[in-house]
């Protein structure tokens, strides 16, 4: 059944006509990730559904592989995480005593590692969410800048059941929703509906599962529409004065307007709207030279 | 169509038989807004449709100006921004190449100015919307501390479609709605509606067209049976904590709490409570003698 | 009406056979709280249904004994607060001017402390609201870890109406829900609905009257299900990684994951669910010896 939704997801995939680039771990002989991009669009999927997406210290890896690939090109514009199932959070069998401090160590470093970095790159990054995110898989949701799911699916911190209580998923989903919203979760490990998601803010839009596919790809071909370099200054000024004071990120983020304004695609669009056109971006973060 | 919107809310102002006090710019004949005060509530409106209120450095400095004037006057104690469409954001036409940096900086910094003074003057201000609140127009609604919204009004950051991405709005509304609320709208440029603008808290109410100028009213007016220096405490002293850690926000808002009942007013509205009588209020800062 | 609520909830205690444990006043022949604990569940009654539970400086040092109590106990993993009405905030008539100025000190610095030792003790704490939550009240049901309420039940910040702006309230109100939200209480004093407070998350759950003590007690339960020092230290650095940027809050919450997992329950939980059996907890802080 998984196997089935992995397979159908492959197909969509196959579409595309475009080669796939697979991460093999040292332990698995199946890709743990697979990497796909075509228009602009680099679309990731979780590639380990006996396991549930599991995030070992592998899929993390392969995770932030192929985040990191090639992330200055002017070629990639917008990353969609998926997955069948989604995911169910770490493998608690990497974190058992046998493993040891220093990997547990590993693991929540590299955790954290990836979902900050899916904050900090430079181009918008979309979870597409068909099934259960749960405790890491939850954390992976918040941490992306656009969640979009299926009204099926559903989102839990569960860690306190099995005694390991969602702190480091608490983290990105504690900024991302009321705090009572986020308490209660960690507290009793209750999975909400994304129709609770939506509304508290987890996620950014619910879909019937046949729509999934068309909805997020609207999305990200919106994105794909706006100059790159604006998009870049803009994600990363979000996150910037996001952590200042008001003032402080006011004087931030006015900075970044006239800055914006220098760049040669930030001319070309005010052009292009005073006269009435399409603009044609260059998407190179050069000034604009009149 | 936007013109007879005008007229009608000029129609309403009339109503009240008070002068107008205009502000006229240095290049517009018309004046850029409109100022009236009756019973303690001021009413800015926004007076350029033809431009769809677009927040032209003039349009900025105007209703600085009409923000500003008198604003320590015991006669004022809620102030009222509205105008047909409402706002479309700043003028592009001032952000070309042609009109220079600094030009640039003057605008943005004329902004931010205007959308802080709007939370640190000493009494609310209500944003009364009945159209479009784009991009600056987005922020000037997340920067007052009431908006109330018609159903039909929609709510946008559409500036990475032309190239400049909406990163001095975003300090307001990333402030006001939930972090992947902002971002979509922030990266998507897609408008949301009144519905959605309520569910995720940068308006405080929607209502039917035929209901907004009464809606808004009865909450200006609930705010003038406040004592002025009263409500000018507790809204700075909610600025103010809001920055600080827990600990620091109770020290804060707890020392505050104590010059609050040594007011006249505070004395008064506890011994009225008491006595199970209306309240007088004084409107002065000066302590109670007893 | 008031006193056959108290009753009914009283009658509710008798049910569990334990011994009530009762908190008087240096004034009140009554007991200000009541408190039970059965099963790991510590129940605090307000009690003074006359006064709508005003949380005066006897009720807040009252309620402050009870929430102390024995709290490093392994017997005791969550506590309820509830009450007849619920509360209607601080007691007006101990504000006065012939209580002087440090008496008001004392009543605002108790408070606080109570409001923040909510947030700062080992175990949850949950609201069950039916009736009203208003001023101190309402920021009682905001610092609970969770909350519960009827749907008749309403939360409001009324005191710009009495002269005393509820600038302590909003300390907690203004960390829980979107700042236009709080903003319109605190400048309106205007009640909102169970149902208000559910979509903007001052509250976790809305229940008909009839469920509030059986859905209250589910949550309860469940979190008597989970290892009293995992929950401890889960709680604890929700509080402590929220207060800080996103990249030392990793840090915080990498490291606690680490200690979580050299716990004997955070091992007890994972070789559990990996032999797919339920985990057996000690409840005690000590490591793991494998």
């Amino acid at each position: 059944m998984a196997r089935g939704g992995l397979c159908r997801a492959v197909g969509v995939f196959r579409l595309c006509r475009t080669s796939w680039t697979r991460f093999y771990s040292q332990t698995e002989p199946e890709p743990l990730t697979l990497r796909q991009q075509s228009g602009g669009i680099r679309r990731i999927t979780l590639n380990n559904p006996r396991k549930r997406n599991a995030l070992s210290l592998s899929m993390l890896e392969s995770l932030r592989e192929n985040l990191l690939t090639d992330v200055d090109s002017d070629d990639l514009r917008v990353i969609i995480i998926s997955g069948p199932v989604f995911s169910s959070g770490h493998d608690l069998k990497e974190l058992t005593s046998t493993q040891g401090r220093d990997h547990h160590t590993q693991v929540f470093h590299t955790c954290a590692e990836v979902m900050t970095l899916i904050q900090d790159i430079p181009v918008p990054v979309i979870a597409m969410v068909n099934g259960v995110a749960t405790a890491a898989g939850c954390q992976l949701v918040a941490s992306c800048d656009v969640a979009v799911a299926t009204q099926k699916s559903t989102f839990a911190t569960p860690g306190v059941n099995v005694g390991l209580f969602c702190s480091t998923p608490a983290v990105a989903i504690g900024r991302a929703v009321p705090r009572k919203v986020a308490m209660e979760m960690l507290l009793t490990g209750t999975p909400i509906s994304a129709h609770d998601a939506l509304l508290h803010g987890l996620i950014s839009k619910v879909v019937p599962e046949e729509q999934l596919e068309e909805e997020t790809m609207a999305i990200a071909r919106r994105v794909c529409q706006a100059s790159r370099p604006v998009v870049a200054l803009g994600k990363a000024t979000f996150q910037r004065q996001m952590a200042q004071g008001r003032d402080a990120a006011y004087a931030t983020a006015s900075k970044v307007m006239v800055d914006n304004l220098a760049l040669r695609d930030g001319q070309e669009g005010i052009r292009a709207f005073i006269e009435k056109r399409k603009p044609v971006w260059s998407h190179k973060v050069d000034k604009a030279h009149d």
